[in-house]
């Protein structure tokens, strides 16, 4: 990592991407297509696919209603659905203008996790209509993926949906986030050899993912009382009447405030970092958000992550000067990137392996400590905490964790061998890879015109 | 056509398709699945399809919603909606086994029509959450197809969200069998030497398909003067004190007493088939719903579309010999197959290539001549007045008549010359065969096991 790059250039080279696309988005007018998984060896065999021969597996559904998952693509299908209330930092931009995202996204579930995935965005910003829609979109789905809704609306529409559908509702920028920051912490206290049960840490920013990464941190042994949250007002605590003015409207802020932070302490990032083992940031765009001397107040072997976007709250340059032994971020172009695409691809690839009727916080934990491993396994450093998307046998493996830890659990509608299991994500994600260049090297997707 | 088929013999030739069916729908689990239609080079490439690159599209559509229809594949991407509350001859089995023939009918119109097309059961049977549901997936889609959803509540359903929605709204069972049957009419009568504004029709049923048959045969010049329906119940009149009294309920067929039969002449079948030139029939399965001798009093040269599924209403030979000169029928296995899917993937198709708002009746009707034309340029005879799937550039010429009509109508955001309409149409349809039969050679599509 070079210590001459400036806000300036890095920006500058998050323009090139942004020109490519474009460049290219209206060249080819979309990411995905649908086409067919089945035979079509002459017409004929629509008397196969369709009328009069495809009454007899609608018949044999109606009678079952779970046959659905053998005679239909439902099994392999994701909704990834969003209001456009909340896009990547763009803010409210609606449905339409959130739709390249989605796309986007349904191309990461495919290419990474051999999913096909639908791109919907809604034309409501209303969180029960939202809920109804997803709803009424269940038959047709084997998970939801919700993407970019604004909080705390979110948090509601996930919880409401988990708790009344019979397939995974996810909400990537809650879970997804949680699973692969989890994984990299797990890491990075192996590297600074502290334990979980005993770091002091502190959250910067009280959105939807630090929200939701608090809670599967809590569930995998970190502990509430070492924990301090900061939010744009300052830390958390039980004397915040802001936040208890508002617990009706956002319970989650206020019962953090009443669960962490026993001491009661006060004041803004500085004193909340005092002491700190571990900083999770996900805040605002930097890099002045958190100031070296912050940094300077934390433990001995600090692990900061500070993965706001477009620029970390803080230069991991200058994190590190400051004292921070590991920094990860949410960019590609610096160590330890913080990134969901390793996360949700394959934790859905297992959880529809095994037809799971939910995808639970163990199963992310489980995704996790898998990724974590396999971090391990090419070699652990203070650069290198985190799995990238290089090697794509970390999606099969974090699959197979995922898949297996639904079946231990009961969620699972299929149960599986742990090498079946691996057969059939290794499959399924080596084929999407495979479809992909097969179109490119025969044309059908086009080459990119010369930039 | 054998003189010797019985109804046994049909239906077991019917039950071969059924077993195929059975073997082959748990083979492949699913008949579409969602590709990239973008390149992906390299991981690299994420950075211009998904974050940061992404950004800049969503921007711009921010700026300029229309601007969805060109950085994403919302333009050629229809939704198949239903309940399942009236799937094929199946009656109400509930959304998930009707996801079988919706995947069937995303992949008709793919392979025949170019068209991305994804399956969507709802869970819900009320009409008003219908119609909410379809209205908040406008974003991401570029037409929506109604299938299989339950008379009377349909043509509300139809009708609401076509008036209220800014992209084509069709139900194929209204309007796909509305434009090929008019095809066939038009053809039957140039055989026969009779004229549209003169002929006595004949309309039996009074379901969905034959209401959007008459709309649509009335728009194009069959006079309701001249027509006649018979329901269930006899013959349609202004003295129907059944209908008149739920009018509300289904004003639509209520109004079809008073603008047809002016004559009020009642009784059932044989009575309304008496002097009429033209039969369309959409009733009850056969082959005894109309009867020889119902058939003896039409008139000279009588046009009989007897369409039930499975078996018509008159076996088409005994139509003949009691005087029908010219038969269709919805198998495949007849001459002159009324088969909707000759028409829809062709008529998105076209739709979709301008970007229209909606599709008129006129649309239809465009299309319905075209097809015509078609079957006339391969050479019209009495069992040959629809053309048939084998000679796909039929549906390019359909989609060039359906885009133009737009055009025309002031209905289409983007106007394109006939010969650009004809090169995309082609480009479309050849290049989605072509991607099956790719897939199908390299073998990720596996062969189908043998039977």
């Amino acid at each position: 990592m070079s210590r001459r790059t400036t806000k300036e250039e890095l920006l500058a080279k998050a323009r090139k991407p942004a020109e490519n696309a474009m460049r290219l988005h209206p060249f080819y007018k979309g990411k995905m297509q649908s086409v067919p998984k089945c035979v079509v060896r002459s017409l004929d065999d629509f008397a196969i696919w369709y009328t009069p021969g495809v009454a007899e597996p609608c018949k044999a559904i109606k009678a079952d209603k779970e046959k659905v998952y053998e005679y239909t693509n439902k099994w392999n299908t994701v909704a990834v659905v969003s209001d456009g209330s909340r896009v990547l930092g763009l803010g409210d931009i609606g449905p339409e203008a959130g739709m390249p995202v989605m796309e986007g996204k349904a191309l990461l579930f495919k290419y990474l996790g051999g999913v096909d995935a639908v791109a919907i965005c809604l034309d409501t910003r209303d969180a029960d209509e939202i809920i109804k829609a997803v709803k009424w979109l269940q038959p047709s789905f084997g998970g939801i993926n919700l993407e970019d809704i604004a909080s705390p609306k979110c948090f509601r529409i996930l919880d409401t949906l988990r708790r009344e559908m019979d397939i995974p509702v996810w909400h990537d920028d809650q879970q997804g986030t949680a699973a692969v920051t989890l994984a990299g912490l797990v890491n990075a206290l192996k590297v600074v050899g502290k334990k979980k049960e005993e770091v002091s840490l502190t959250i910067i920013g009280v959105g939807a993912a630090n929200i939701a990464i608090s809670r599967v941190l809590f569930a995998d042994g970190f502990k509430p009382e070492n924990t301090i949250f900061v939010d744009s007002k300052g830390i958390l605590h039980a004397g915040r009447s802001d936040l208890e003015e508002k617990q009706v409207q956002n319970p989650y802020k206020w019962d953090l405030c009443l669960k962490t932070n026993p001491e009661k302490r006060s004041g803004g990032i500085a004193e909340a970092l005092k002491g700190a083992d571990v900083c999770v940031a996900l805040s605002r765009s930097g890099p002045d958000a958190i100031l070296p001397e912050w940094i300077k107040g934390m433990n001995k072997d600090a692990v900061a992550f500070v993965c706001a976007n477009p620029i970390p709250e803080i230069w991991p340059w200058d994190a590190k000067e400051a004292g921070a032994r590991i920094v990860a971020t949410g960019r590609s172009d610096f160590p330890n990137q913080v990134n969901n695409s390793i996360g949700f691809p394959a934790i859905f690839r297992g959880a529809l392996d095994v037809k799971a009727r939910t995808i639970t916080d163990e199963m992310c934990i489980a995704a996790a400590y898998e990724l974590a491993g396999c971090a391990e396994d090419h070699g652990l450093s203070e650069d290198y905490v985190i799995p990238t998307m290089d090697d794509w046998q970390v999606f099969v493996r974090e699959a197979v964790a995922v898949g297996m830890k639904a079946i231990e659990q009961g969620v699972a509608r299929e149960t599986l061998s742990r090498q079946e299991l691996t057969q059939r994500a290794d499959k399924m994600i080596r084929e999407a890879k495979e479809i992909t260049e097969l179109l490119m090297k025969s044309g059908l997707i086009p080459p990119a015109p010369e930039g």
